[in-house]
């Protein structure tokens, strides 16, 4: 059996001496050059090889590099293939700095003065204590979480929205479809940390900034995909938002002709809020198949019907 | 004997019936009704009036309403008026969120992203870890400690410069000018957070600016008249600093024809890091009261020969 990386260049030059120091019996390949494909048993890789099942017919475990699992084609996985998506602590440290960046680049009227710079106004806008402000992080996992509790530490009121309810101190978690207009309906600041699966595509719409107090701000660090962007627009016109952080769009990259790039409210980043650090990742890797040889559960293993 | 304020409506509106509530004995005015200008003890503002000694002849308080002194003109004040400026725990507060948003703005490349999004490139930069980013704090008081400390917190590197050392856990203390060349060069991001006296006027200036590592970070959150501005868009020019924050400008408003306004590596803010909030700010000056006539040290009082 073997180890397949497909992936960048640093992550080959990192892992592969950290493969050999911790499982010296498990051979270490990086695509394409791959030995045996018969005797690959893991691959990981941010998108697996067309024909996954031909090229490689005996693997058991596709590691994905990012947080996500929506750039693979799920159905297209063999079924007896487990999918372990990347659950690294850098991914968190990451998002809980771009997060906190953006809300109090709203709280603190960052993008307001960096307007009024461009105009030469010297005039300050009322400052409000962080006390006031409502932030509603829609994804209470591995990266929701986190994010709020650093939110509530600077004195945010925090509520977090997921499928299942989470107890969390200090963090009032609302669960369910049946919660969701009573979630945003307390939310001045909308956060989306969710993955991007069926149920979740397309939510942040019309409907959706409708049941927000007026003026509220949208933070979206989940997928280009949750967001109806002609429902965005609408909503900034209507002054449903006031102002709107994207660090993910549908395309990456942004079309060069796209209304987004320059609308006044829209602040837009480069789907930079996290990434993996390659030398963490390579140890949680090394972990789950350490973890997956002595017969224990995947940190990160996802349910191949959810989607997550 | 009574108290005078002379400031906002809000204050006296949100003061006076604290005033009356913890010294109903003390009468309360509101400038420019002074009642018997004979019997003023005490006064709060932000500015007193020309010939204070004239006007009130048996003053022995005078409080500043915000957190520097700078303002004042210490040697009008007569000899034997003690001198208290504002601390406040939402100065701090502020402070923490305002210097966080532009360390984090900083090291995420937010400046560099906003100007990407003018000319529609998507383009992330590489993602650098906080503990890689060395930030500098000059001044360790009342703002300069706490927001060091939660500096660290996130994980980046911190070092403090002042008059004397300052023993904080986490946070390596640089003291006296011997020492300055030693913590500038191993500052990444320098902040400002010092009290503007005869001592600190123009210390950020082209001789501090070529000690730092080459690519620095500046923000300044103390005074205006801390920064020389030539010698800051000669640095800029040089590249001798990278970015530069400024939340204070000499004079204020910064004049419409001033270059820093269109320059793209400075960011502009109208002074609006930190205030003090009007209840606590008058709840502190009642306990000051409090102290002062049971003979105890007032918080905040200052020497106005060093003149902090």
């Amino acid at each position: 059996m073997s180890f397949v990386l497909k992936s960048t260049e640093e992550r080959a030059r990192l892992w592969k001496p950290m493969f050999a120091r911790e499982l010296p019996e498990l051979p270490f390949h990086v695509w394409p050059e791959t030995g045996d494909a018969e005797k690959v048993r893991y691959l990981a890789a941010w998108q697996p090889p067309e024909n996954l099942a031909e090229v490689f017919p005996n693997l058991e475990v596709l590691f994905s590099v990012g947080a996500g699992v929506d750039q693979l084609n799920l159905a297209s996985i063999p079924e007896n293939v487990r999918v372990v998506r990347m659950m690294e602590p850098g991914l968190a440290e990451g998002m809980i700095e771009y997060v906190l960046w953006a809300v109090l680049s709203h709280h603190r009227n960052m993008f307001h003065y960096a307007r009024q710079q461009g105009e030469r106004v010297w005039k300050g806008a009322p400052n409000v204590s962080s006390g006031l402000f409502r932030v509603g992080v829609m994804g209470m996992g591995a990266l929701g979480t986190p994010v709020l509790k650093k939110l509530a530490e600077f004195g945010y009121v925090c509520n977090g929205w997921s499928r299942s309810r989470h107890d969390v101190p200090g963090i009032k978690s609302y669960a369910g479809s049946e919660e969701l207009d009573a979630f945003l309906a307390t939310t001045d600041v909308l956060v989306c940390l969710m993955p991007l699966t069926a149920a979740t595509k397309g939510i942040l719409n019309r409907e959706l900034f409708e049941k927000l107090p007026k003026g509220a701000c949208l933070i979206n660090c989940g997928r280009g995909g949750h967001l109806v962007q002609d429902d965005l627009l609408w909503a900034l016109d209507e002054g449903l938002l006031s102002q709107v952080v994207l660090d993910v769009t549908d395309p990456e990259p942004l079309p060069e002709d796209h209304p987004f790039w320059s609308h006044p409210s829209i602040a837009l980043t480069p789907h930079i809020a996290s990434s993996s650090r390659a030398e963490t990742g390579g140890e949680m890797i090394l972990r789950n198949i350490v973890h997956y040889e002595d017969g224990l559960k995947m940190i990160g293993e996802i349910d191949k019907y959810s989607g997550y």
